[in-house]
């Protein structure tokens, strides 16, 4: 079976397509995570006005790699900035923009995602972007924000292959709606728990008892420690999981950045809080926050009442303000649906075939047996 | 039942000790937490010389409170410091001494924990212990590390019941061996996921491959969410947990303090490392990190090759040091002792009736049966 | 000379009162800092509404120390919570509050400064008094606020002189109006760059155009370094300064804590951005930030449209704020105003004779001709 | 060529480099800083090993920048890491590679500095430049360190005009010796307090009886405030500084970063203390660190006995280190050579006019008489 997906895979990309079509998420599964309600679409665009815009390279045996672009809204970012919060859980990673972001508490451009080595060629996608946005023509300072993961198991990540403007085709191609997930832009080349990984989204909707705000969130999943669906320690059962390669970093290796959207109105301090609790779920499927992983998390709200517009930058204005004691079952939300987004991520991952060894699709036969009942 | 109990606990505190006794540690009811090994006593006095001591104030219906000392080792700790590190994951608590903590990467005192309102008392206790060490004379600057939760249901902690000499008698009475845990010490009145939990520890033993380094742990449980035991989501099943509740803060709030020990040379900024993984363990626990958690987490090495003694102090010494790329198995080991020493405080304490209300045991007889097997 | 005033102070505290008063402020004596003006008082309490207490213990030879209290608003701070920043510049001390202050974005106690062995003392007596306030019957958790530095030269601070009563007492008999300065309060031991100095105060009020904001400041002044005043290294002149000194840290030792309140509707990350430029004053009058100075500081906002109260505090509500663009002018107010506050602590601080020693007072006629036409 | 470009210069802007040649350093004109003495070559190449490249873009009237390159040590970066420490003191600013630098507290390799838009090329010269050093076959993953501040007054900043061959040309020049200042490679198009400014440096080497340890320091500067050489405000006798020009933000906006060289064998965390010192020279040069001033500094130390070799890297092994008692004079050493260093930025820079205006270079003429005999 599994070289007949080889095969396939190396014959072209739209069969490849077609079979990441077919594999179900997480919930669709039967798999469901937490005591809070996902969003209609289950994604971070269930974030009224975010965007999100992915390309992926053309694959071969060597190239697999890509860049996944956020747009808190589809106005002009930089004029318009979101409040925004930042924490790095664990920085052995090259996150760029950080610094501004959490001295400011706002963000002004896209959110790229992309792999390690082309950092930069995505930070010069949205510098030039930015630029050229009409009413930016003064512009001279942008802050550009970019979060990576290695995926140079699977990619030749020393070739550097991700161009400029294949990150700006990701900025220009954002759109509403429903997002590809698994072995996808800047997830095209990422592996989890031993296991083919990528873009995963999920999402929880409040009720109206408590304001109705809906959180979303994305992750480039690539990390690694102990595969836990549901409490399930599935990595043990799989046998996937060794201990000799844990310490030797083998499966544990890699890093997750995680991009969290919520139409709550919340300042930048409790946005920060928010991004912190992104950590609980990525704890919950087992990682082991190894040393070599980098684990980053940025919030945004999109909410106008908070929006940094031309006019409230100038001068004393109103603002609204969720308080402390009020963002409880936001942090609730962030929890659960960081969690099922990275399940998400390997649930509809396909095997891929790639520069140094292959990373096979999570088995869902064999893992859903596990889980179910749980 | 419950009536009974009262009676009993109004008597005297030593029928409460035996039933506490009756009650089994994680472990010992068949919940494995994680993929290493415990020590021998699956305790923080696992790392050798560490040293616990803890005093519960005589009980009553409204004082349910008291104090737990960590001493990092038995000698002079002002003069011998501990290399350290400290992380606030979400700081609505009080946690005193961190600030130079982490400035100076290092711990001179007892670490103690008692409730939110006599930190200032178990300050002043550390303060006057340390002055009065031998060897001490010409001390005129001492950072007294106190932690603390809220245990303001149980006690009645408007009436600050703990005294300096409480705090100091936790102090002095600390030893080496087994540790007491649930309704005792600083957990005397804690209460988690809406049952009466308290103090916990437990410990990973690295295989002598790995260097054969022991991680111990000590928490002080508090806090709040969807308890989860091994996977699974003992909080739902069991009805504890009620969405309502959690939104409004009822049973979600609270805090956890972590103590963690390792005998591996690492770095005061590893050790920082060793403590933010803390709370993916706590994680696991099903915590919601709520608003109102005060989540603390304190690390140190008890390493003579890391010991700041006088000598070391004043001139530039030889140190050994654990590289970046060593340390993630300690990590792992982290994540699963804070893990299971939730579980303990949870499994060993017993029900407390108190000022404001009760907070019955964790019902072992209903959980066992749900967690089996998992 | 020397001989007649140890010979007055050993008689009664009252000549020595009389003294300070005779010593000029800074400003006074003819120096001027920065480009921005004072407000009326030249101090902290420029800003509507602070209030300062002060106790200072009664003098003996070995007993020179004290409290001072500063509160945001003479209302209930608990209830109407003040948002604030907080920065330690250089942590070796123990400041008390800082993480929940940080994490939360807000002060709600009076903020008190004693001597670094009293820090427990003057915690419990923030704690009882925050709990005794009418209206806080069913508080069960306050942040105390304590900062210290530490005047083990003049005063026995191992004998830990300053009662929780002492500590009330500077928070029950805090008012409005002119400060003293000087040896008093929580400055009665301290010294800076080898004089003594104290308590100092100082302010700016930005002109209409810019808003009309006022930034006040009050210093616990003890630290070292080379002594510069309006630019000029008076320590080198003095000879006051020595270089073997320095290295022996005989001198530079010691620390600041510095307290700013502003009336203007600033965030609590803009507070905080307010208290790191805080030490850029600190930096002008010749601070080495030595290894064990405990460098801190906190601001606060006392703009109603800006302060937590309990209806703010439940739900979204509408606040103020003042956008990043427009906050520079109060950075240059902070800095000039804790560089005029340190410099009034020690012009108005007269010779002390104490435990281990003897602290002059600054020699303005020395002083004043090397810094005239400055 | 270059006589080509000096003749054109001629008609404007003109001998620029005869003049930036024939302009001396702060010192050479009389001017002292500090209590403590300058190394050999008053320059961070000072600490021995330490390479600086600076590469200059060809003038125009429209392209006024470059790259300065600072490289630790001669050998592989990647392979032998230097420990290092990272401050953001206001960090409006894209610095990147911080979080890696803090959370493994190492740098690996070269530093680079640039102008704000071009971030993203100097990154992807650092990253190709590594990739290709002998012995780094295998290296997928690399933290490029670049900082930058804002020359769009006189460089047609949007052009984006710095190329990554550019930034390679840089590192690849550096080398030990004197240090060029002045209006020269990241330095080309900057401006502080209203005059041109540029790339300084400078050193102070300890009393062999305190070690002897070397410290060097290279600042881009180009920020605003009141101008301050040696204590006297010269901005405001100059009428170069305007009351309503700083509350405008005219003249008070920019940047500064700085990078700190020592050979005394610090930890990273005593490195990352050594990096907040040099705000103190700042803050000594009259900053008002305004809202737009991205003000970063790193720190690293050259001791070859706490660099991070294969070995060292890869097990528990033997590293010196300088104790928090003993690091003092390096604080001293920091915040005076970071002071000296800004004013030979600006005492070296000539006059450059460019894209949007003219940057007049500091009037030594005017300006010392004004600090004669401070």
């Amino acid at each position: 079976m599994r070289q007949v997906l080889v095969a396939v895979l190396l014959l072209s990309g739209a069969p490849l397509l077609a079979r990441e079509e077919a594999r179900p998420r997480a919930r669709e599964a039967g798999v469901t995570v937490g005591i809070l309600q996902p969003g209609p679409l289950n994604a971070i665009t269930d974030v009224a006005g975010v965007k999100v815009g992915q390309v992926t390279l053309p694959r071969s045996h060597d190239v697999n790699t890509g860049v996944t672009a956020i747009l808190p809204h589809g106005g002009n970012l930089f004029q318009d900035k979101v409040p925004a919060g930042f924490v790095a859980y664990n920085a052995f990673g090259k996150f760029m923009g950080s610094t501004q972001l959490a001295e400011l508490g706002e963000v002004e451009t896209p959110i790229l995602l992309t792999n390690t080595l082309n950092v930069a060629e995505a930070a010069a996608a949205s510098v030039e972007w930015t630029l050229a946005q009409p009413g930016n023509e003064e512009v001279r300072s942008v802050n550009a924000v970019v979060g990576e993961t290695n995926d140079g198991t699977l990619n030749d990540i020393r070739g550097r292959h991700v161009t400029v403007a294949d990150a700006r085709r990701a900025i220009e191609t954002a759109k509403e709606g429903a997002v590809e997930e698994g072995a996808v832009g800047a997830g095209s080349g990422t592996i989890a728990f031993g296991y083919k990984a990528g873009i995963g989204t999920s999402s929880r909707k409040l009720p109206a008892s408590l304001g109705g705000w809906t959180v979303g969130v994305l992750v480039q999943a690539n990390y690694g420690g102990v595969l836990t669906i549901a409490g399930v320690p599935v990595g043990v059962k799989l046998g996937q999981y060794d201990y000799r390669q844990q310490v030797e970093e083998k499966k544990a290796d890699g890093s997750v950045v995680i991009v969290i959207a919520t139409d709550a109105p919340l300042s930048d301090r409790n946005l920060r809080r928010v991004a912190e609790r992104a950590f609980g779920g990525i704890a919950r499927t087992g990682s082991s926050f190894s040393n070599r992983s980098g684990d980053y998390a940025v919030a945004f709200s999109t909410n106008v009442a908070v929006r940094r517009t031309a006019a409230k930058r100038n001068a004393v204005a109103a603002v609204e303000d969720m308080p402390n004691d009020r963002v409880s079952p936001l942090f609730q939300a962030t929890i659960e649906a960081t969690e099922e987004a990275v399940l998400n991520a390997l649930f509809k991952a396909q095997t891929v075939v790639g520069h140094r060894g292959t990373a096979e699709a999570l088995p869902l036969d064999k893992v859903m047996p596990m889980v179910a009942g749980n």
